[in-house]
């Protein structure tokens, strides 16, 4: 049995993402947005966020619970922080707006602090960290999702996954790109599982009861994700403490709906309103030297001597610049055939029939 | 056999401190300062970094090493942000200054972002962050220390165990305050077990050649402890992400020394010249109605069923809550008698010889 995998442009994934929302009456300029995004997850690896989840988008689009027209408002504004609406538009819409604004304010004032509220799934919170380190910033980026996260060990799962993202330059185009869930792992990673039908690690998850658990159905089917840390012994309050500090920077401070208030993944039955939170700082405003000190400490990290010579010791964002390397290396992306298959069904989302196949090239996995 | 404890007032503790530091040469507000930080960290329950720790102050002070004399200077400055110079003064002295001016700057602007080089020990973050509260601000402050913390798994140790504290006001005095080691546990829990001769569960540190182990002893020769979330499997990558991301907003964004040149612990051979950064941000210049949003999340955590009847579930702050409330009903801290001793001992750092007993009252514990 051979698997085959379709190289595929980033250029032509980008257009057919573009064409399929148009097609479902999202604004060209906002579709452009969206199809950055998820490109640029699949292009760093994250295939769980790219091309893969876009039929969630154009399903939003299409019921009409996310909002096809408008821009985001700024609320209330002071010279380093803003408050915006995001006016249930598209979160990459969202999300580069505030992005933007924060990188404006960092510029004038040393740091930019923007929250949204009103807003939407924003792809890899990695895209967002690349525009503010293409102008030397350092960035945080967080926002709050629906809850699978259940706290060690109770019977309710009362957080999201919960993702934080921070991104800091270091000379010649280097950089720390820490992109996280704080719970031990992300949902796709149990749904992987699920569908191979190998159990997950001790410490992923839990039961509906609340303990832990190796059975990946268990989890998915009124369990719950643990926080990073596992349980009592190894630190898992600390996951559960990171996971309410997002909280608190993104549907707490945005005033959008927060904790176990938010809809269930994937059920649209009303408008998401996510809270999410954008940061900029400007390092030129700090000590002189910035950039030689972080490329400084990232040679010191990869160059520790690893307790297994196969496995040298990365720093945050390695693992992404491998896969982008690779990128560059085959000329696109490789995306497993049925990701492809199924986009290009009439039927996905109604978006469109134009096929995304031919691919440019097989490769055989 | 019984084991007393000592029970002693707050205001005791405070001027026996004070006196100590004064008697070795520290300006009498610095003193102040010191005995504040640390007796807030007996009272929140945290004795590792409270009177316990009063002989490495005198230390540092008798020796020269830390600073007697001056105070903080801003070196660069704009309307949210701020690089303060420690001068090498007391971790807590320093810190004072920088809180104060963060929380200057967001009331002005929504956010106050301050970082310090040449600083010292400061004691448990919460001290700072209830300062902030005290303002009804939200409060991020972290540290850098030198490196006990080994990387899921190398061989060496190249960052701290660097803590970070995130507190945010609710309403009627309650709030959220996160304060934690970007290790599974603090250095002080392994020392304990050591002390005790009791194995440490897997997942808290690795031997000298970086693999887990159980021996405590390993750990603290030549072993290190190992980031949140243990090994690969369960996202101990995580817990080394959030260790860089407090050495990118400490020793990096200040100028101070970092990861593997910070010197080692307790040795004093030349000034520490550690990181801090200090957030203060203002919850007005957002959404309307944070304190409430934050009482409805706290009372969310607090009333899940929890998995096992007699572990209610609690948030972040819930234990030194319990634990102030205690040395309230008491009326003052209990001290391990052994600790008390060891503090009046005349020996004790050279500082006084005037003793800290009679205690108010032993409690057999």
């Amino acid at each position: 049995l051979f698997l085959y995998r379709c190289l595929i442009s980033q250029a032509e994934v980008q257009a057919f993402i573009e064409r399929c929302m148009v097609a479902v009456g999202t604004k060209p300029h906002h579709a452009h947005s969206l199809a950055e995004v998820l490109v640029e997850g699949d292009h760093r690896g994250h295939y769980s966020h790219g091309l893969n989840r876009m039929d969630m988008y154009v399903k939003d689009i299409r019921s009409g619970i996310c909002a096809k027209d408008g821009e985001p408002v700024v609320e209330k504004e002071s010279a380093a922080t803003a408050l915006v609406d995001g006016k249930n538009l598209l979160g990459p819409v969202v999300g580069n707006f505030c992005m933007n604004l924060a990188i404006k304010k960092a510029k004038e004032v040393g740091i930019g602090w923007v929250v949204a509220h009103g807003s939407n799934h924003y792809g890899i919170a990695g895209y967002y960290a690349m525009q503010a380190l293409k102008k030397n910033m350092i960035n945080i980026v967080c926002k709050n999702l629906s809850p699978p996260d259940a706290v060690d060990f109770c019977l309710q799962c009362t957080l999201g996954t919960n993702p934080i993202s921070v991104a800091a330059p270091a000379n010649d185009g280097d950089s720390f790109v820490l992109d996280m869930a704080t719970s031990a792992v992300a949902l796709g990673k149990i749904e992987l599982h699920e569908r191979r039908k190998d159990p997950i690690p001790e410490g992923w998850g839990c039961d509906p009861q609340g303990k832990l658990t190796t059975d990946p159905k268990k989890v998915l089917t009124g369990g719950g994700l643990v926080p990073i840390g596992g349980n009592e012994d190894t630190g898992g309050y600390k996951g559960y403490g990171l996971g309410m500090m997002v909280e608190v920077f993104c549907g707490i401070l945005a005033g959008a709906q927060y904790s176990k208030h938010i809809r269930t993944w994937k059920v649209t039955d009303r408008v998401a309103n996510l809270g999410q939170c954008f940061v900029a700082i400007n390092p030129e405003m700090f000590a002189p030297g910035f950039s030689d000190r972080m490329s400084d400490l990232l040679s010191i990290q990869r160059n520790m001597e690893p307790a297994d010579p196969n496995l040298p010791v990365l720093a945050a964002g390695d693992t992404e610049r491998m896969n982008m390397k690779k990128c560059e290396e085959l000329g696109g992306i490789s995306y497993h055939i049925n990701v492809v298959n199924y986009m290009v069904r009439a039927e996905r989302g109604g978006a469109v029939h134009t096929p995304l196949l031919p691919c440019d090239r097989l490769l055989s996995s």
